[in-house]
This record gives structure tokens, C-alpha cells and sequence, in this order.
């Protein structure tokens, strides 16, 4: 079974041919002759590659190696990996939670992939009580999730703009997934300037290679600063608002997001500046506060290297915490689809009315 | 004429030989021959490397490359940067001020390479005067500016220790100089265990390869992060101080360091954690405050490359402001060879008792 390819894109509204590869389906994740296809997101700008996961072991290693990224991003690739685990002749629903299982462990901090899995899981249920195939059940509702995602991700930016000036310059970290490019359509269709910076983002350096790609190519002015840079900027008046994404917002209000966000966070409020987080789904009810929130430690070999090229000298060792907890007393607005909450009545998101098909 | 080689090193305490590189007479720069040699810090930590400059504007570039780096280490290259201008054939007084004039422009942040350069100014027209070979008599100059300075940076190590606890874990930015490796020394020398986590600072990374280098060849333990995570690891509580160099310190107590500096200040200060300034010349008269400090900009292209591989698509600029402005309300504290001062106070170094031979 084959994923829809249409010309109209998966938010409904632009057409597919006008959006940013990584607006695009096939920017993320998708299904393609019983197997799922990725882009390498490490090679962009310059080298478009795919890569074929024919196995649901094969869609967790890639979501490990980062050669897809972003919550909601992984969260597809992990649906489509389920169906993967589906179509193996005699898979048991026991088979498909231990896939799901596999697939929720690749990535611990953020929570969209959880609730994907989850909702594939229950549909797995429905399909064997109703003789249905799991796995075309699977990739259907992966499909319709997906769809559901670019929307929100696009409802999102729309209450974004709202927030921001024509001539504003932003700041941003790593690089903050869709609502941020659906952000940069937004504000080109409706004219409005906006001057991008990115932080590079060491050490896979998102912000590089795909923030600062992103709205270059949609013609906005847009320049690169080392991670060190951004609270300095701020100081001397050159930057308007901070923005990111969010891997997880808990219900307080806390977020977690690559690490680095929370030192910008606080220059940003050090300068009267506002921070804002696009989090199209609304908090995790998981997380009650960020005590419950676990920062994955990725490898500290990372940080030795450069392109492969060790510059540390034996017996110095590399910490890296993916990710950091910023306070909500810190985040001046947490921007989602169903609005714009203030960061300390963000739980409000649960009760407040949603356009979306599937509760993801 | 050569400058001395001795067992005993610059700072007249340690032997040479116990002294890691980057505190040998030939870790920074040297008069050798009639040339100037000059320890390539860029290939550090892996290659040994030396320039030979023959000419006063050799010399300059050199230090525009940051072949060699940090406010003192560049004054000691330009001191006898100078001395290569008085060595050519009928070098007129104009010829070497304006040797000096050019030297001064090659980092406009830091003012120690100014003062040093008056006074090799001063010691030239007093060599004029009295029939003295100019050339020498600034090399002698420069060679006793350089055992001051080592002696000063111990100092203010000797100072910085009281300040610290044994099994503290401190944070540096970039590489803090001299005072910062005698630091090192002195705490070994005492059994102070201390523990290194080192910001690699890009993008030149004088944090991976300079400053965890130095802690590693003395046995510490020694991490690198990325410019991004220290404020997190403030807040998780796994920093006791942060600890920098300053390029500049002005009379009002605010400083001037390797950008990225302020925004660890900002998370120090947030944490309730210690901000510790090495300063081993005190503040600088010229700067009442940092209105007047000039912060270089470097080429934003070393933003849009690693190693040489470009990884910011075209239309991407970089931006590199090469030193931030961190205030006095962030600093705990600004070290010197004259004692621990509050930075609202730091102008007070200025009546304290001096133990050098120079005003540097």
C-alpha cells in the first residue's frame, strides 16, 4: 500500500510543489513499497539522500543515529516503522507492543513519539477485532497523523505571526521543525520581513544546515552564530524575540529543548525580550512538572571531534546532554494550535477546542 | 642578542621543565636569531608548530591569524615585533612608532598590547637618547615583560586558589591564558583536586584545544561541552564556579571576554554561582567603562565551515563579534596579581602595592 502523493500538500492548504523540502512528505518519513523512507536530514543542504528501512530495528537505529529529528518528525518515521513490524507474516499483536516498544526507547525525552505509537497500537487492536490488515491499518492512520501534524504545525505559525512585527529579527536554536518553516511561509505569503538568526547548533549543527537553510531559501536575510553568541546579540538591542521549539512542555509550563535553549531563555529575559515556544500539541499530561522529564545523554565523542577529526587531546572526555529544562517563569508564551497560552496556564491547552481528526 | 635560556622558568618559581608548553617562554613567543618565533596555537594540540617572522608586519599578521592568542601572549609577540621594526637599517623613531601603531590595530579589544608597546615606545626613545642599540633594548624590555607577566599570572593564581575548594568542578570559556594553567600548577602543587569542564568555544575551539590540553597533561579530570550546555550543568548543579580570563577590565568593573562569556555569567548569576574574572594586570585605566571598548568582529565566515567543509547553504552569512561585555553586577569577583577584588572596586587595584618591575 502506497501513501498518498498529491499535489495539494499535507497541511491542505499549500500546493506540494511550493513547500520547503522539509514541508514536503517526503521530507520526513514515509511509506513506500512495504518499506519506509527517510531523509538523511545529517546531509542536508547539499546532498539529498534517503535512506530504506525495511525493518522496524532498521526505522530505530535511524531515528537514533538523528538521520531524522524533530519530535513530530520522528514520531511518523516511528508510526511507519510500526506497519513495519505488522506486515512480517505471523507477527502477533505481542510482536507489534515489542516493536513499539523498541521504538518509543530510541529517543526517552520527548513524548509525541509515545503518544504516535500508542495510537497506532490501539488501531493495530481494532484491526485484528475487525479483520482488518494491521498494517495497512497502521500506515492509514500514520498517513492521516501526519497530515493532522502539518496542519497543526501551520495553524500554529499562524498565531506565531501574530506575535511578531514586520522588520522583527528572531533568534533561533536548533532547528524548531515545521511550525518554525510554516512560520517563514506564513510571514512570506503575508509580506512580512523578517530577519533570521540561527545558532549553529553544535554538535550536529541543525541550525547550520537546516534553520538557516530554510529561510535563506525562502529569501529571508539570514545569518549563523555560534552557540556562544546569542545572549550578546540580545544585549546590544540586535535581536526582537528568541524562538524555539520544544521536545516536551510539561504541564507547568517547563519545556525541555536542545540544550542551550535554557541559556538563551535566560539573556532573553536578562534583556526584556520575549522567548517563544512553538509547540503545536500542547503540553505532555505525562509531565506534570520537568521532574519526571529524562534529558538523554547522548555520546560525549561528539564533542572531540570535528568532521571526524579528533581535536581534543587524549584523556579529556565530552559531555553532552541532548537536552535542557528552561523554567516557565522564563518562557513568555508557549504558541500551540489551539492558541497562545501564557507559559504558567498552559494545561488550559487540554479543555480548549481542537480542529485535529486524531488527538495526537 | 638571545633572550635568556634558563632551567628556571619565566615565573621564577617553577623549572622550565615542569612547565606544561604553554607556559615555557616558547609557548608563546620568543626573540630567536634576529627573528621572532612564535608557537602556532591554531595546530595545538596535536603539532608543535613554529613561525619565524622576520618582519614587524609578519608579526602583525600573525597575531590577526591568532597564530598565537590571549591579551598577554600577543603583547610579548608585538614587543618584539618591535624590536624586528628597530633592527632594520636606518630605522628612524617614526619608522617604529609606526611599527607599534600597526601592531596595535591587530586586536583592538584587549589594551594590554598597547601599554606594552608605549612602554617598549618609551624604552626606544630612552635608547636613542642615551646611544643604546634600540633593538636590543626593546628585546631586553620585552624579555623582562615576559618573566613579569608569568610572575603576575602566578600571583593571581596563588590568589584564585583561596577562592576554591578542593573537588570543586570549575567551568572555563575559551582559553583564560596564563593565570588560568598556573592555577592548574599551583593546585596540583597542593593536592587540590579540582575537576575541568571546558566550553570548546567556536570557532576556533581554544576550549577543546587549549584549556582541556592543559588540565589533561595535569592530570585533572577534564570534560569539553558544547558553548550551549554550561548554563544547564549550572543548573543541575554540577558546576561550583565558572572562571574566565578578561581581555579587558574596565574602571566600573565590567569586562570584556571571548563572546559567550556573558551568557554563562547571566546563568552563573542565575544559579547563585560564583563568576570569577582572571585578571592578572587589574583594570584598565583607558576604559572608564565598556562604552569605550571597541569589539572586534572577525569574518562570519568561520561561522559557515568546519574544517574547512562549508555547511551553511549560500545566502547564509555569518556573523562573529569576537568578545562580549559581561557587567559588574555578574562578577563575583576580579582576580589580580594584587589581590581579590569586588568588581564595583576593581579600580582600587590601581593604589595597590605592585611587586613588579614594570607597569604593565
Amino acid at each position: 500500500m502506497q501513501s498518498k502523493v498529491e499535489s495539494i500538500g499535507l497541511d491542505g492548504f499549500y500546493q506540494e510543489s511550493e513547500l520547503p523540502l522539509l514541508l514536503k512528505h517526503k521530507g520526513m518519513a514515509t511509506w513506500k513499497d512495504g518499506t519506509v523512507k527517510i531523509l538523511d536530514r545529517r546531509k542536508l543542504p547539499f546532498t539529498q539522500e534517503y535512506i530504506l528501512c525495511h525493518t522496524f530495528e532498521e526505522v530505530a537505529i535511524a531515528i537514533e543515529e538523528m538521520v531524522i529529528q524533530g519530535a513530530f518528525s520522528i514520531s511518523i518515521a516511528a508510526g511507519y516503522g510500526l506497519a513495519l513490524s505488522a506486515q512480517v507474516a505471523g507477527a502477533s499483536i505481542k510482536d507489534i507492543y515489542s516493536a513499539a516498544s523498541r521504538l518509543k526507547k530510541t529517543r526517552p525525552t520527548g513524548l509525541a513519539l509515545s503518544r504516535v505509537l500508542d495510537l497506532c497500537l490501539l488501531r493495530a487492536k481494532n484491526a485484528i477485532k475487525n479483520n482488518l490488515t494491521v498494517a495497512d491499518q497502521i500506515i492509514q492512520l500514520t498517513d492521516l497523523i501526519a497530515s493532522d501534524l502539518a496542519m497543526q504545525a501551520r495553524r500554529t505559525a499562524q498565531y506565531a505571526l501574530t506575535l511578531l512585527n514586520d522588520g522583527d529579527t528572531l533568534l533561533t536554536h536548533c532547528f524548531p521543525d515545521r511550525s518554525y518553516v510554516y512560520l517563514l511561509m506564513e510571514a512570506k505569503r503575508k509580506s512580512i520581513k523578517l530577519n533570521i538568526i540561527c545558532s549553529e547548533t553544535r554538535p550536529y549543527l541543525q541550525g547550520t544546515k537546516l534553520s538557516s537553510w530554510c529561510a535563506a531559501e525562502l529569501g529571508f536575510d539570514t545569518y549563523v552564530i555560534s552557540d556562544g553568541m546569542g545572549g550578546s546579540l540580545m544585549k546590544r538591542g540586535k535581536i526582537d524575540a528568541f524562538i524555539t521549539a520544544a521536545d516536551t512542555v510539561c504541564m507547568d509550563g517547563s519545556i525541555a529543548n536542545k540544550v542551550g535553549t535554557y541559556q538563551y531563555a535566560l539573556a532573553a529575559y536578562a534583556n526584556n525580550l520575549p522567548y517563544y515556544v512553538l509547540r503545536q500539541s500542547g503540553p505532555d499530561m505525562e509531565n506534570i512538572n520537568s521532574d519526571s522529564v529524562i534529558i538523554e545523554e547522548r555520546s560525549g565523542d561528539d564533542l572531540l571531534h570535528l568532521e571526524g577529526k579528533k581535536f581534543a587531546p587524549d584523556g579529556v572526555l565530552g559531555l553532552y546532554p541532548c537536552f535542557d529544562i528552561t523554567p516557565p517563569e522564563l518562557v513568555s508564551a508557549i504558541i500551540t494550535d489551539r492558541g497562545i497560552f501564557d507559559s504558567n496556564k498552559i494545561k488550559n491547552y487540554i479543555d480548549a477546542k481542537s480542529f485535529l481528526s486524531n488527538q495526537i
